[in-house]
């Protein structure tokens, strides 16, 4: 195993990280000390305007939540990330918007909070690219139970420190992860932490 | 009742229609022979880059399917429509992606095929605006049934002739609808109808 291997990368609390992915290029993504929600967005590498999407990924498996063995595709329904190790009890979403400004304000009356929108903006902003429109995230380690009726719910992520996800590009791909700063709902536990991840 | 209140509009089947409303006007959307589903957009007139939003919309109303009483919004969460009346038996789906030539070139080999996403591309072109990005839809009249472990389905839209439902704008929009040409599955019973729509 080489020291790029071995690299670990962090995604500070409330933070973003972004990194680069070649094709077959796996990314395991660790919840380092349990219980934080992670957005994650990929796009492809040579035309941003492709990205992973969650409406698109959701008709491709025929199912709300991803696990090992699924493929996530893009907004072009071509194979993006490969869904292959997960040691958490699976819990993740796809139905929920990243936060935003405008979802602190109708929570706390402040616009003034880090969001996961500004982060996947910041982030593009480092490469380059303009603001544009924000795809609906692959938010790991999420726990949104669908009840009766359909009925959603914000829980409190059940992830244990250490378990982790690994996703495989099938494309040369563009990743961004934000670590959620949503602290007023339990969806961190109302404390947000750092994660980490390697590429293998 | 003026000659405007009772004007009746066609989406034409595997087509599309358009049309402005002002604060406060009611779109009323029959299923005029049944078991059409009609993938429908809003957009703030003012401003394209603010559009009714699938995502947004679920974790403002938390539920996967809004009914009479809720108010779907934008993604800066601001109301854009409220779903006022309603005669289906409510299933509708938030979850699925507008189809497009890759749906189909997937399901048939062909990439030519009438889908909805040329025909939100059309209707926005025909305004003078170039293309974007697609905004998930609201799938008015679908039936995406949610199953065990969040498995999904789809079956043929339930909705009977003359069944419809209301929405009314909350802020100057630009509402496309298109009758879906989906003709493989069995979401419009293989055979794409027409839908006729008011404004009252």
């Amino acid at each position: 195993m080489c020291r790029e291997e071995r690299e670990i990368y962090t995604v500070p609390a409330r933070g973003w990280s972004a990194i680069f992915l070649d094709v077959g290029d796996t990314i395991k993504v660790v919840n380092t000390y349990g219980g934080q929600v992670v957005d994650t967005w990929a796009f492809n590498a040579e035309d941003i305007h492709e990205h992973m999407s969650m409406e698109h990924s959701r008709v491709s498996i025929m199912k709300l939540i991803p696990g090992v063995g699924d493929v996530l595709v893009t907004n072009k329904r071509r194979p993006i990330l490969s869904f292959v190790e997960d040691t958490t009890s699976g819990e993740h979403d796809t139905l929920v918007a990243a936060c935003d400004c405008y979802r602190y304000e109708h929570l706390s009356g402040s616009l003034d909070h880090d969001n996961c929108t500004a982060n996947l903006a910041s982030a593009l902003a480092s490469l380059g690219q303009p603001a544009r429109s924000t795809p609906s995230p692959l938010n790991l380690f999420m726990s949104v139970p669908v009840g009766e009726g359909g009925a959603l719910l914000f829980v409190a992520s059940p992830t244990k420190a250490g378990q982790y996800v690994s996703l495989r590009a099938e494309m040369r791909s563009l990743i961004v992860m934000s670590a959620c700063p949503q602290d007023i709902t339990a969806v961190n536990a109302h404390e947000p932490c750092d994660v980490h991840y390697m590429v293998i």
